[in-house]
């Protein structure tokens, strides 16, 4: 299906600075293609396309002092978001790649070490495979609260597994430090959805199972129509939208996600 | 029933130090009486019976530099221990006795403030009353793997939450916090049980319901014989068996408690 | 002194609901006398004044569905504060009273059995006493920021040790939690203070040197012209001024204190 | 100078068990060379050398039920361990590479986005540079007591920036976790060094200035006077010596390194 994406925002900053944005989705992944974008910034000193260990584009600029916004616009070619198959299999450690092994490690946001047995009361006498990620992230929902404002930057899995309550970004680190605790490869994604209400950057996991990643999303019970991923990571540490040096105010933020004709 | 209780520890003090003492039971509790007891001490330089603010007593001595021992003896004279009752009734806040309001507040190592979602998610529709006690009683027990050596003295609920393993301390102050996250008054117990394999010090739980305190042990699914309380407070920190103020080895510690024919 | 206090504060409850309310200092205090009080409430089905364990006046109430206010004003004759003195004398242990021993052990926003190590290094080679508590006082102001919004209601010592930074409440239980790694016994204190800017209820700290307590408030290096306490323990979970059973928004809420002329 | 290197262990397993083993230094790294090396293992159905996602050489075996064992050592031709340089610069973060930006993020047992504020108070007025960070290793050293015994494999900076005793792991994290608070890129390297008392084997920190990497090491005031990088990654979670699937008890484990003549 096509998708017509567009982020927005505007900050006020008090000096001149580094930023780093990452709003922009890779040209080709295993499930899209960016058909065409387009993104313009406030007058900037630079403005370089790089990427980081994990291969997602980053964009390195200087921002002005005062008002400094950007907007961001592309046309997505995306494949039709689909169901985590019951029957993906779990590999053996010495199967999975390098570029998936890392993600069955713990980290800041996804403390998989301090997990362990609460992933094997819940979830160790389940079959392994798809249908045990699928069971992981029903349990995320079924007994985590989604509501805005009750966390923050430094909430991790650890917080949200006992105060059961956040919002996209908790639901996937919970989800995620299960899955390792379960030596299941699992890491963050930043992507652009459709279908989110309001409207939103959106936080979801991959797991790798059967040699390929595979999209789980604990926010919802139905599945989301489509998927866009920006970044990926081992949490949302290493995916930021946006990262500034400088003090800052966010003055507005948008974003939209439609289906358009093709 | 009659029973035999001893306690004996040996210290090996780098200095001469204060010594708090608590291994004597009140002589006369809810469901207690103590026949006689023997307290003996190496020489110390005083050593003077006194309360703390929960009304325990508590043995202040002086104890000298090098090897410190005491020796506690008791014929107790103990109800069986009874079933919290499926009826017992959870009382309305105002309804509250001073002495019972405090146990529902949060505490060092009962973090019941952090677990307030938690608690409504398991056990927030269970119709209220001993029922619910005891149905958080069995979800610690059928949740957390008891297992010497895997939680220290900084152990709190909110880790025993998410750890799941632990010792008798740290199942009744996740149930001490549970109970509180629910309204229910609930206090941490140190006492000597009978029945208990290998013999120690034991941690449990008293919860006020219908206007009296009744016991909730966690770490069986059966009913310990009988359970004799030494001090209560509103966790492990208030009830700590010796507290001593100079560094020091434990080099001997032995709990024996036997029923003997009346 | 003389000093007209006033606190007012309105609720939106979704349902009647039980109401603890701690506004009213002690009609006799160490340092202050109330001379006049008045309580008004909205209409309630029950309002009884009732004491703590730790000998706070508490007054329970049944508040009604929707609006529901109350307006305390009093005119309280007050010592003025005095300077913690720098040669009050740090007692041992057993020369505690039980009153004051309870005050040297951790409480949930005071986690002084995580801090000794810190404590000991900072001030641990210090002569002990006044002084000593002082120059925790003062390591607290001058390490940690203050600044509204940067913690919540389960902020403890622990997070602001390392965040360093948080409102009055959380330099008070950094205060208390160093003091305790000390042994020296200290206890949380909300309160009314003369000078505070914007006006608001305090929370500061008193330690229990040379048989007396003594206020010490991290939050200013100037005397706060005088401080008149409603409720003391072992941290703010002790001492919440309001204790609401239903869900509800707090709609307006304010204090006041001022000299005026006797 | 010219190193004999040898790691053995031996391991109780449970069952047949995936391994991945790192004890094998790279072959060449910026101030080491293997001259020559041999690893031996009991018999293993497949030992397969591949690299991580951080480009350490990792042996993926598969290890036999019951005992295990194995045995390494090399030849290392090494340079002198070098002071980290006063002057070098700290870069501006559009001028870190890829491979150095990851290291300014916060991962699990580094929570710099935990320590902002603690960095800034201590070390925000220094002068940038190769300085700052030598400030921050001394500062770690002189506030944290080296025991062992005293942390284990989850504590992280967070907690040993209060609890202030560790080991070579603990002061590592701890100088990665200021130093990224301080965007310095800071990592966790696992190897071997000359004049370790007990042998062992050893953690320790490199940062990323002036477009190299330096190494800092918190437990020593002198300089160690030789250091060969095993594995290097976010913290002490990407570099595990032994990883092991299976239950399983270290039945023994040495590590030598001498100096030997060329």
């Amino acid at each position: 299906m096509l998708l017509a994406v567009r982020a927005t925002a505007t900050y006020e900053l008090q000096d001149e600075s580094f930023a780093f944005l990452m709003v922009e989705p890779p040209l080709s992944g295993a499930r899209h293609r960016v058909v065409e974008e387009r993104l313009t910034t406030t007058p900037t000193r630079s403005c370089e396309l790089r990427r980081d260990l994990y291969g997602n584009p980053q964009r390195h600029l200087i921002a002005p002092k005062g008002r400094f916004s950007f907007e961001f616009s592309a046309t997505v070619e995306a494949d039709p978001n689909a169901e985590l198959p019951e029957h993906a299999a779990e590999l053996p450690p010495h199967e999975l790649p390098a570029e998936a092994l890392v993600y069955t490690l713990p980290s800041r946001y996804c403390e998989s070490d301090l997990l362990g047995r609460m992933a094997q009361t819940e979830f160790g006498r389940l079959p392994p495979g798809g249908g045990r990620v699928r069971a992981v992230a029903e349990w995320v929902r079924g007994h985590v609260e989604y509501r805005y404002g009750t966390s923050g930057p430094t909430t991790s899995a650890r917080d949200t597994a006992i105060q059961r309550v956040g919002v996209c970004r908790d639901f996937a680190h919970l989800v995620i430090a299960f899955c390792r605790a379960l030596d299941i490869p699992a890491r963050y994604v930043s992507g652009y959805a459709l279908g989110l209400e309001p409207p939103d950057f959106h936080g979801f996991v991959q797991v790798y199972l059967g040699e390929a990643w595979h999209n789980i999303d604990a926010t919802t019970g139905c599945l989301r129509p489509a998927l866009v991923p920006i970044a990926v990571g081992r949490d949302a540490a290493d995916a930021a939208m946006m990262t500034l040096w400088t003090p800052h105010e966010v003055v507005e933020q948008a974003v939209e996600v439609r289906r358009v004709a093709e």
